[in-house]
């Protein structure tokens, strides 16, 4: 007999029930009696004990349904060692209700921030397995993440729609997309929709470059371009800012996100009219692409396959088209960014997109 | 033989090139010798004599095509009737144009902007024959404009999305809608994405209410608000203003859109996490939807059959599923508003959608 | 106190569940006591007495949700006569299930089929209210029925595949579209995806024509055709076969649908490459455009309105853009066709469409 | 300068036009003088000197476009090496054609059968290079094939269509995924769309098993089963055969494939209705999915650095997501299929798919 404790933590996104889905199917079939104890809102449901027992019947019909069926919260790290207004201290509480339910294991589906408190809670003397979710595919030790697939696809699919409007009208369009603090997300939609610019954090732009590029695309008889832009994207001169003087700087800056201050200053360079369209939370919406399904389905299976085994402390990564383990302590904490020579960017360059560097 | 001239004005919309390819497709099929002038980028081509002829090749594969092959610019209605800056009439330059190249008539396809100038020109003497394009069908004498139903459809994927979001954070979700002054869209975007709430410039809300609203769902245990806003709704005190005083507020509006400011209040008089998102001009890009192709070939094939006949000054509308010719006069200038009491809205009413009014 | 009955029968379609949700969302937000008796696989729960109580949560999140969930199955007018295998008297049942569980009234949603049934148990004296769903479009006293849009863009995805496949390798493709003995799904999915050949039932064709057609295109420089046929098209030639005759005739036909034996024929005519493709059942399945949620749920909220007021006897239809009470002895046994003269007909000729008649 | 030819070959597939677009805008921005001579309708253009001088501007708007806008053609191999019908040496004709126009290099799209031809063009002192092209997946030397993943989403949605058709009627439903005699498309579709049994050719089925499966779906509480087939499955008695005794078999085959014999055995022996869906050429038309258009952009541009570096005789692969030359002998004539051991089945049947083995 399993007790294996379930929580899904951090910004939602597509395919986690579809991961779910795949332990719990994994450790039905394998004939061994399981009981899963499914947490609320993320660590917040571990915390305070909140959790609704779940059955088979509970994951049949859900690999197709995004979000997630737990409910998800965020609550940063270092909240996670502070008591809450009750005094509670959280880490405590985790640890106790793990212990008062008898728990084999905690499945937890996470991004980064999730990950650091999974290490701790390890640390901390608790079996934990981790599934890598994010849009942004950030985390380290994994060639991917499941959700980043289908927010590509929306992101292009909004790239798309904006590219008629913008041939139509000869003007330029900015389309913000997601992905925190690294550029995947931005890159892989840009280049699937045709962007002439992709701008991402790990590249800080120039905007003069920005304004050749786009002036020589109308020498070439182009009336219109396209920017993908992430977020997270900076110029040249912030990114020599210490992070405090940046945070500084943002406070007092106009618009809700770097994307209009781009626009602003192409508008005020060129004359030409600069429009932004900002998708948001929209990327980490809905029903999950075919890529994620099947790659959830297998992170799942794998880590159904590891409890079973009783092997624990790891992250179900992918890495050269297999299935990996990989130790929480080697996640937690880092960042897998785009690296500015990656082959992928050097081929988006000779196709003559421009990164404004 | 006809010699027809043929423009796209105003904001570009889906199913543009379906439209003219059913124009051309029906004049081709006539076996009478046809020439076509593709004037660019709206009335500005008629303007300036910028043009192309086309053929029946340029309209081939274009059914399914975003955007509009001529390109299009919106130019406000009363500047038509001032010079331009070199002190060239436009008016004059555009009836030149069209007795230079002696042509039969002008197909005009557009939204009300368009059809003011449309009808100015009818005035004038020119014959004109015109096709409702608006993604907010908001055109007088019409039930339906092609794009509308495209534009729908995207603006539901888009609360699709957030829906899954928003129920796995227990969060409030303002989608912002297009729809320009008129509620069309945003009351059948909100309908088919299953909004709980639906603000449409033609029923002011009150905030009081849509609070109400937010709390009743609360209470019956739904942890999550999804929000259609029209990006023109308007609250019943600022309703009473005059149009003077509106724009004067306006202006010292700290937010980009009504939105963000209905978000800023509700998260004051609830304490609860409002996030919005505007998916903008993705609604009005992307390969039109198939009910919008059918339609737009429907219009564009009895716009070819008025052409053939020599029945000029119409608007082709669509009336109770049937096909009908709107004289021009009876259409400019007049806007097509949702009715508070129509049965739609008090069909949704009845499934419990609130207004805020 | 309210206490409905509801059931979904016939082949299963799109927003069934969107409309049911309307009915129930309705008659909860009235304020009356209702209790919803789900009917399970159409008549037969009613006749079996195998239903489940339903409340509002089970409507909750089912607006986007494909199929029934109450499930479906299809039993012929005539059997619905005659005793079960067991000798039970199907209509005796479904009356003494009505009235053991004192019902005020059954809520049926079906087809052709269905609303001969839903008219005998109204004349046995049973309160019925029902809803025209079909992806035929095919039933008597309504416009639109719902299902229909979504099938149309389903069959139309599946033309726009085919089309670039058909472009690259300059064939003939017919793709097979649903419909049953009526033309309006082929017409309107034939239309929006382009098609160049359009075949159904109430146009018989002339494999002559259709070889012409192809023929011409290629003197004109297309080297592919693209044929939408309806799965009920017809000869002329067996279209003046008796019913029986023709029966017999299919009995000894080689091909599993009439789309393989025209491949056949123009293939043997003209030494073209000729491939068929049948969607098949995928046009009846997947998540309701907004089209058919808007629609569905619009119906489905009127139904709610006169079971509250107490108003029997009628299927809740849409004619000229308003929702109508439609006797449901006018609607029972007629079938609602295309016309080979309506205006939607003559417009796709007037486009180039042939008919092969 | 560099002369290039190009030329897509074999059965058409998602995200062609991305790759050509992705060669020639690397080529463009190089600053090198280029010519592009694209033969039409694959290697038939090569032979009769069919081609057309293509610019920048022909290559501008394909990147979501599917198809091919070089047209292609099947030639199995073997013909390749028989003279045609006028007595031409079909391989001299192509060198003759090469030499003719003074090309540095031939770029050539395409499969199996394709790369056979190119190698053999290569052996005979051409210069070519190739572009791994297939919706099956199945070219040797490279873990990914462009169009492979678009067919995915395809077949998958599909799956999704019919899944609620089927849960509603409490069917079983066999898709027919494409593939040609590799089981990726199949296995990848089918647990994308959560698929309770999968059969491949990679792993001959047992019609028993098959049967065992469904009874324990029913069984366990499941009313329907949804059953992935791939074109090529083929029983574990049949796979027992010689090529020529199986080939003889299926010549006696009373249905259009293999799918319409399992369901029928399927329903000999359990009695209950099952039905097939063969969504077809589907599979391969349309727009290319974003993952296809980003991958097929990257091999474009290596494929373009390669040219201008004069390195030739390779097919540009993927592996271990890293863009890599794989000399053409070493792909010729190879077929890569799903081992029945690789991780992915057993992560399949670790979430309970049956593969009827």
């Amino acid at each position: 007999m399993k007790r294996i404790g379930m929580l899904t933590s951090g910004g939602d996104c597509q395919a986690l029930n579809a991961a779910m889905r795949g332990v719990v199917k994994c450790l039905s079939c394998s004939g061994e009696a399981v009981e899963i104890y499914g947490f609320l809102e993320g660590y917040k449901g571990l915390i305070y004990g909140d959790f609704r027992m779940l059955t088979g019947a509970d994951f049949s019909g859900i690999l197709t349904k995004g979000g997630t069926i737990l409910g998800s919260s965020r609550t940063p790290f270092k909240l996670m060692r502070e008591p809450d207004e009750n005094g509670l201290d959280k880490v405590e509480a985790m640890k106790q209700n793990y212990y008062k339910l008898k728990l084999d294991c905690l499945v937890i589906l996470g991004g980064n921030g999730t990950h650091k408190t999974a290490n701790m809670l390890r640390e901390e003397g608790l079996n934990v397995v981790t599934l890598p979710k994010t849009i942004d595919n950030d985390l380290w030790g994994t060639d991917m993440t499941f959700g980043f697939q289908s927010a590509v696809d929306i992101a292009t699919d909004c790239i798309d729609c904006i590219h008629t409007t913008a041939a139509s009208h000869g003007r330029i369009f900015i389309v913000e997309v997601m992905g925190h603090k690294v550029g995947w997300l931005t890159l892989n939609a840009g280049m699937a929709g045709g962007a002439d610019i992709i701008l991402i954090p790990e590249i800080p732009y120039d905007i003069d470059k920005i304004v050749e590029a786009i002036e020589g695309r109308a020498k070439r008889g182009s009336k219109f371009t396209i920017m993908a832009v992430a977020e997270g994207a900076i110029s040249k001169a912030d990114a020599k800012l210490s992070k405090k003087e940046y945070k500084e700087k943002m406070k007092n800056y106009q618009y809700p996100s770097v994307s209009y201050e781009i626009a602003d200053e192409i508008q005020k360079k060129t004359g030409l009219d600069v429009r932004v369209t900002v998708p948001g939370h929209t990327q980490r919406g809905g029903s999950p692409c075919p890529y994620d399904r099947v790659f959830a389905t297998r992170l799942g299976a794998e880590a159904g396959k590891m409890i079973l085994n009783g092997e624990y402390g790891f992250m179900v990564g992918y890495k050269n088209r297999e299935i990996v383990k990989v130790p929480l302590e080697e996640v937690a904490g880092k960042l897998k960014m785009v690296s500015p020579d990656a082959t992928i960017v050097q081929e988006a360059k000779l196709t003559g997109i421009s990164f404004g560097d």
